[in-house]
């Protein structure tokens, strides 16, 4: 191991700490603020580990927590996109463009490794993608219900919009969470 | 899989949530505000993915992410106590109690699952267990040094209490790290 191995691994580590500092729509269950992408993805990983018998398929939890954990380390460049904003056109590109740079200042094996499975995730076809894409899905979700419709209320979201955006992903990578959610939803609306 | 068992999982996730409102000692790099728990479980299943080639030993990189992401989840009930604080002979019992309870939430096999393994990283006998936490000593040491003192200015803490608090165990799991950090805080007190 070379010091300028560790030193790139460091550089990386300390580059992601403005993950923190990354707001997305979605609040915290006791609203006291909007959530971070950093602590949204502990979250997800914890979501992994205890639902994992929940997947659509039998997944490999290990790769599923590791996609988790850095699925979203492009928004340091790229910002969080929310499911109900605007649609942006460059949004692909920039990622693509922050994955290259972000996990470009690890060593070449590493930069190789987390951009497979960065782009395994974005591509969202293999068991272990769709199950990581479902648990991102279904977070927010659970959040919205949970605190009486937080960003479906605040952007005027209707039931079949909501049974459009979260359904088909959800139902793809862990179908018992849909077959939950949607009755959540139903509730919600009260449909 | 019975509808409790998913109810039960999904109550544990539910009050998870809390470890985001777990205000810790250290800032982020940034100094923008204080790092949370959550975040910093994150952070730390990321220093473990990027560093492990670092581990003294030969470590089931999966067994030391599942530890450091759920680490902290008795701060829920405990909170933080800082490495510089006043020691607190309760803590370890509040932190026993609190396992207890939040685990305690989950269907039986998962609450044991999870219960051994914070066990486990509490010990820190483990192979798995002494890398998880060398990183968990290493990551506040970095920020410390990056952001010119960090707690270690705000508690008067010396050079040579730095090297007694941090370095064994950081010396134990990770000792290439250590041999950094440790010309890190000779330069950062400028002996
Ligand atoms: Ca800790």
């Amino acid at each position: 191991m070379h010091i300028d191995d560790l030193s790139r691994r460091l550089d990386f580590l300390r580059e992601i700490d403005r993950l923190k500092c990354v707001v997305r729509q979605s609040p915290l269950l006791d609203r006291s603020r909007k959530e971070n992408s950093a602590e949204h993805s502990w979250h997800l990983a914890m979501y992994a580990l205890v639902l994992a018998d929940y997947a659509a398929a039998t997944i490999d939890i290990t790769r599923v927590m590791k996609m988790l954990l850095l699925h979203d380390i492009v928004e340091v460049d790229a910002g969080d996109i929310p499911i109900h904003g605007a649609s942006n056109e460059h949004q692909a590109e920039l990622e693509t463009r922050a994955a290259e740079r972000i996990f470009g200042l690890l060593p070449d094996d590493a930069n190789q490794v987390f951009g497979e499975l960065w782009r395994e995730f974005e591509d969202g076809q293999s068991e272990d993608a769709q199950f990581a894409k479902a648990l991102d899905r279904f977070q927010p979700l659970l959040v919205n219900v949970f605190t009486q419709g937080g960003t479906w209320s605040e952007s005027c979201v209707s039931y079949e919009q909501v049974l459009e955006r979260y359904g088909p992903t959800i139902q793809r990578g862990a179908p018992a969470l849909w077959e939950l959610a949607r009755r959540w939803v139903a509730t919600h609306f009260d449909t």
